[in-house]
């Protein structure tokens, strides 16, 4: 873990923060088409096999997390959760809720154009309950 | 974990199979533009977050040491892990190597049609390389 820690600019222009605690920061993709979140493991490692354990089974706490956020908000028919980082290197994992209706079904999220950014109240109204399930 | 487990039809047609052990199966996806290798775990859970923890780092240690593997045999740029699923239901998670210089780069390997398949020597040597190295 770094303490200087400085989120990737690309992911920083994305998405919204919805979380920074001191081993991870969770972002939430500008993009309401499909509930995408991205979980940032504080680490100057680029990828997940490079990780201690014991950060290993942190991030797959937190992926259960956001899993089960998304599984409670969202009525999705899949879970996508994937590293890639092909372009943007910082580690970061996405776990985004699919439905057999969303414009990219059935094809991934990754490389398309199509997307529609939320509105200052729904991101609000978003992240707001996000904080609500995490202090329970 | 069921005991009566069987392998998804796509996956048995698109893949070989590298490995069968208790609680995992190894496959191969028969393209060699890509070394991309699927961990499929023995369960009829569709989603990560719904494994037991337990399973849940076994998964992990599984993942680990196909990066290994694939850092070893290969120079790659990047590893691409992810669990998608939206067209095979049966939980599996693709671990690939990918190059710069790869026909997908910087894209994701899913949703194309170009691939190349193995010749027989070729899948026997990456089969052999894959149990030797599993073995030590």
């Amino acid at each position: 873990m770094t303490t200087d820690f400085e989120l990737d600019q690309r992911l920083k222009s994305d998405c919204y923060v919805l979380s920074d605690t001191g081993e991870f920061i969770t972002l939430l993709m500008n993009n309401s088409l499909v509930p995408w979140f991205i979980l940032v493991p504080k680490t100057d490692k680029t990828e997940l096999y490079q990780l201690e354990v014991e950060m290993q089974h942190k991030c797959f706490d937190q992926i259960n997390n956001l899993s089960k956020f998304i599984s409670r908000e969202y009525n999705h028919d899949k879970l996508n959760v994937a590293a890639i980082g092909n372009i943007v290197k910082q580690l970061h994992i996405h776990v985004v809720g699919r439905f057999e209706s969303d414009p990219y079904w059935p094809g991934v999220v990754w490389g398309n154009d199509q997307k529609k950014e939320y509105t200052n109240g729904q991101f609000e109204r978003l992240k707001k309950k996000y904080l609500l399930y995490n202090s329970a």
